[in-house]
């Protein structure tokens, strides 16, 4: 079986790393040189302070006529738009899946409804050490549903057992994308904006509080089918990730943009749909967006 | 004329040694060990790079029996208790002039109604650099009004011209203590949050939809008389305070307790009397609650 990768972030780097194992994996990256190195030099997977090195097929996404049998999306949010308008790289390609956070692309993914189109959300840690190093830094899983056609050329690939990167199958890809968005609302903007390591919102009372009267305004407004188990959801991701900062803190120290847009941009947008005025998620989203641009550097 | 403050912070600091060049002032400390010194070696004013000292007398406050003509209590907010439950310490004081922060402390000082009670505002800057020196970090004004009784013995002292320190006289408390208290409100929240100077808030456009949005919910709760000029008088104190961090950032930096009782507790209490929820007050109100716990430095 064949593997596309679009993407040479973490995400695209980590799968590309296990399913380079197992299949033949081709990576397109944005840069004609990240392909050239990858291809080159091969790619490096670090964990748990080991290093193993995987050799693959790279190059840049612009000039790949894709013919894998399942190619994974894993561009962030905020680059959907240039893959979505490339759609005729993807002419000869049957299964599509998309791994971004949030919601905002699932409506445009209609263009690609011809074929068999799965969402997917990511539950590991992961970081991009150089343009072929990725560190695996905290083992989860790839929950996977479908949002059009079928899951059959996808199951073999959930089936086969590679150690420490399982998938998983949902029935139901809303409440799956839904209960990812809820905790990267809640947990990635309050550790940004306090600075503290997400374990950090459990430990400090009053922060506890700041993460329930955060939930109670995005219950309003996302389509939650159980709020007992989504707000245990929230506070089991803290637990598990006690000591580790937010992609989205990590983001604003590196000064790099961060998913804001995707994720309380987006609740903001079905706010306006539904005449709901989420003052608190308009507050974070300024708050990240002030952060982005620098206010804090240039004092 | 004898004038007594009650309290060595820098306000207290800043105000004796204004006052004692004029008129013979005794301090009123909580330490034992802050009045020798302020005894025994003088009071150190900083400005500008010069240094003056004056010398004055200084007491224990649990000691004193007061008998100055006006006496001006300058404690914190959160040490007003301790004041106003000692009481006939001021048996023999007509004038008592006082200059918290916030508004909490306005219907407590209904026991002094016998006395003339004046109620005033500091826009001065201020650092206490140790018990005995005190740095005038920005030269603004005191505004007083009158709570109950007369100001005819504090019109003279705000008569007599003292350079960089001058005295208004205003005619409504309450609209001049609402005034500080939507700027306390805005601006010391916001900064500390944020760990910008009180500038950037102009600086950076989505700090100031911050601002706008935590406005728009103190309107909803304080007796504000003038929106407009309100808002006016928030911008322009960011203005010519743009490259100073403010109290609430410095004392979270220093790990000292902030005055968000206060000033944001105030606002919820009224809220709560009025029945609304206030969800960005409440939410910036556990936010500096959670940062004087200390819940960003034992990461």
């Amino acid at each position: 079986m064949r593997i596309g990768i679009v993407g040479g972030g973490a995400i695209g780097l980590l799968v590309a790393a296990y399913l380079g194992k197992e299949y033949e994996v081709t990576v397109y990256t944005r840069r004609a040189l990240q392909a050239k190195r990858l291809m080159d030099e091969g790619l490096l997977l670090e964990k748990k302070g080991e290093t193993t090195c995987i050799s693959l097929r790279a190059m840049p996404f612009a000039q790949a006529a894709i013919h894998d049998d399942i190619v994974f999306v894993t561009v962030k949010q905020y680059d959907m738009e240039a893959v979505l308008d490339s759609k005729d790289r993807f002419q000869h390609v049957r299964n599509v899946v998309f791994l971004q956070n949030g919601m905002g692309h699932v409506e445009k993914l209609a263009s690609f409804a011809e074929k068999n189109v799965i969402v997917g959300v990511v539950e590991h840690g992961a970081i991009k050490r150089d343009d072929r190093t990725v560190e695996h830094t905290g083992i989860g899983k790839i929950v996977l549903a479908s949002l059009y056609g079928t899951l059959q050329d996808v199951v073999p690939l959930a089936a086969t057992c590679i150690p420490d990167f399982s998938f998983e199958i949902a029935d139901d890809w809303e409440q799956m994308l839904v209960k990812k968005l809820i905790v990267n609302a809640v947990i990635n903007p309050l550790t940004a904006l306090l600075r503290v390591p997400n374990g950090k919102l459990l430990q400090v009372a009053p922060y506890y509080e700041m993460m329930k009267l955060l939930f109670s305004e995005l219950q309003q407004v996302l389509p939650i089918k159980d709020r007992e188990a989504a707000w245990k959801h929230i506070v089991s991701i803290c637990q598990k990730t006690a000591k580790n900062y937010s992609s989205m803190l990590m983001d604003i120290a590196q000064q790099r943009k961060t998913e804001v847009d995707a994720i309380l941009g987006y609740v903001l947008k079905k706010g306006d749909e539904l005449g709901l005025s989420l003052p608190l998620v308009r507050f974070l989203f300024y708050a990240v967006k002030g952060m982005e641009e620098g206010g804090e550097k240039n004092g």
